[in-house]
């Protein structure tokens, strides 16, 4: 078999074998498949697709690639968790204390935040004291007897996702559909769990800028799901504007702790508790409606919010955030971002959001800059309010007033306030599972 | 500038400007772009193309990456010639010394054989005593005292291409119009000559099947010779069947000096005096058909063959060859290819004849082979010929049974003989200036 020959195959728009597919995956990380063989191919695959079994041999043969992690020593049906990224995304914060509190085991691994786009650990370390490098041993007696963990990926988990990613990051072959969900999929089917839920966001501040790709990326995920035996469900929801009110990472913290006291923005309290739903229902705690019920009753009685303080506990941090917001650290200097004019928010440019607060502190440009946890940015206006020329838009966060010039200015040219009210887009666009599609 | 912008826009379908196509060949030359930018960027270009303005860009980038010929210091104007290579194509060492005689200088450089086609430079250096490695004051001088000269090509003329083209033939990017058309371009731009005639083979034999994939390759080809100021025509012929009777290195030296003495098959003898006319017309010796009868005539008046003589005899060769065959060392082993039926010739594949001659030796499968010069075929049946079973179809020369077994496997396969008395194709298919395509 020949590299060269795939690569023809794929580009004259054949469908590659189950064979060189492996002879691909295992010569890449190998090293014996040169980059500009594998970006030839990955440029091939953009223009000619995969068929859905071909990506289901290529989503496998990557999760095999290294490390597969073994849960099956933890009691019952482990459900795992993925979002395609967004702005102000915070739900894992509060979806895993959530279901964790039913008795569903939640064995989560997580990532860090790039470009505009936040990262579930860097929040989680904004808890003082709070270590998400936990060696895997030790992870499962967490879960095991707290109920709850999210911790870092292990370094040897899908190093042939790791290094076809960074090919893919600098040869422009990053949005094909066949390569992002084999890419999501391998990583959660070496994870170990036993169902996936995926959040797939649709909108300005998404990967997925269209509804038509939402639900392709989806389709494509469920159906590896399906081949590769793990149960998929895929929310596609709506990112249009940020999802809850805050952005950066304490804050977000502060904002998923809310939800659990019933008291954030409906939008981002609407997302996590459907999510949470739809987890304890691959986890078989009941119909969908009924799952829906235990959630809100988890928030409701307050066993949720235990469940977090017992996780942030259990690794290593300061359970006092849940109820006193001041043992967080605190940004230097704050500033008002005032309404220029006067009208209706018509709309909001997630991205430029999470630019702005990445320009704040809270993001990174590369793998390699440090993280301001405490920077960041709490919108008072969201799409569909009215505001008053002067009103506090957003209040922003930030170590310097330099950044904050920067951030003002950024955040600044996300809002699109005018004359007409505008109509309010829906949370929930679909549900996809391998019977279909359901538009909400 | 970054080189990810630069694939991205041509991925997307996008004219890549000037400074883009300048950015990538000299980074890539320079090792600042890696492998794996330049192949993902190929397989775009494979399937975006280019625009004829990019071609034109991306040619004279590459032409300009290296060495470029100065021929200035001849006298008139100097035309080149370039084939795209088919089997049996001895035109070079017929054509040269023709339009040589006529005073109009002929400074060429040459290429080797891979794979099915064979290469000038071998052919010529199976005169005993000839030279192809000549450095370039003295080539300069044979020119002016000679009138013509064919060596080697110096190491830098043009590595961007060299470096890219070594890259194409391992990512599955070699068949792309616009790479192949800025690749020869690139290298007879480089070469120095005024003027450009471009030989596209199309056929079996051919790296162009049909007639559309050679008329698209011949325009672009001459749309960049407009666009660089090189006056550029081609001709598209015929390689459905080898050129010609001989092939192999000495034999098919043996074969143009026969053109040159009148007595050599219809198909090579017509195809070297179009192709010398041409480029006497390019060179401003007349009107085509005065040129044709120009170039007939210095064959019929010994002109051409005197010339020859002289550019074997000013490169150290031994110019007995012209008078005496011996005078070629002489192939070890010879055996006659038998007719096994009677019949027609209905069709010969080129390609399989080329494979059965390297496989007697006459070829090279990668480039650090050698070559047996006294190796190869003489075709005594051709398309359209009636045999009876027994005849002989060819002889094969080789040095050893081993290889005549294999060769005579090969040449036997590449014979179609049947029933029905076939079409003869034309020579010649078309002719293709800036004017438009004019069909014969």
């Amino acid at each position: 078999m020949r590299m060269y020959d795939i690569i023809k195959r794929k580009r004259d728009g054949l469908e590659l074998t189950p064979q060189e597919i492996n002879y691909f995956v295992s010569g890449y990380v190998a090293g014996t498949i040169p980059d500009y063989q594998a970006s030839a191919l990955a440029m091939a695959i953009f223009f000619k697709g995969m068929t859905p079994r071909e990506i289901s041999w290529l989503t496998w043969e990557m999760a095999c690639s290294g490390e597969m992690m073994d849960l099956s020593s933890l009691p019952g049906i482990k459900v795992d968790k993925h979002s395609t990224g967004g702005v102000g995304d915070k739900t894992t914060l509060a979806v895993a204390p959530i279901v964790a509190s039913t008795g569903v085991p939640v064995a989560k691994m997580s990532g860090r935040g790039l470009g505009h786009t936040g990262g579930t650990l860097d929040k989680l370390e904004s808890i003082p004291g709070f270590s998400v490098e936990i060696e895997h041993d030790r992870f499962l007696d967490i879960v095991r007897n707290v109920g709850v963990a999210v911790v870092g990926q292990t370094a040897n988990l899908v190093p042939a996702d790791k290094k076809l990613y960074a090919l893919r990051d600098v040869t422009a072959t990053v949005d094909s559909i066949p390569l992002i969900a084999s890419s999501i999929m391998s990583k959660k089917i070496a994870a170990g769990a036993d169902c996936i839920l995926l959040d797939v966001k649709c909108g300005s501040g998404a990967f997925m800028k269209t509804f038509d790709d939402a639900e392709a990326l989806a389709r494509a995920m469920v159906d590896i799901g399906e081949k590769v035996h793990r149960t998929t469900v895929a929310l596609i929801t709506n990112m249009d504007q940020p999802l809850g009110n805050a952005i950066g990472n304490s804050l977000e913290v502060r904002e998923a702790i809310d939800v659990l006291k019933g008291c954030a923005p409906e939008d981002i309290t609407e997302t996590c508790l459907e999510l949470a739903a739809n987890m304890l229902f691959l986890a078989h705690k009941g119909t969908l409606i009924s799952c829906r019920g235990l959630a809100r009753r988890q928030v409701e009685s307050g066993a949720a919010l235990k469940k977090f303080r017992q996780m942030v506990s259990a690794q290593g941090g300061d359970e006092r955030v849940a109820d006193d917001y001041s043992v967080f650290e605190q940004a230097r200097c704050t500033r008002e971002l005032l309404a220029p004019v006067s009208g209706w928010v018509k709309s909001m440019d997630a991205e430029r959001c999470g630019l702005a607060s990445a320009a704040l502190g809270a993001g990174r440009a590369t793998k390699d800059d440090a993280v301001d946890l405490t920077a960041g940015i709490i919108l008072n206006r969201k799409v569909g309010d009215r505001v008053t020329k002067g009103d506090v838009l957003a209040t922003l966060y930030s170590s310097s007033e330099e950044k904050l010039d920067d951030g003002e200015r950024r955040l600044l040219s996300a809002f699109d306030i005018g004359g007409n009210r505008p109509v309010r887009t829906p949370h929930f666009l679909a549900r996809v599972t391998t019977e279909g599609v359901e538009r909400f």
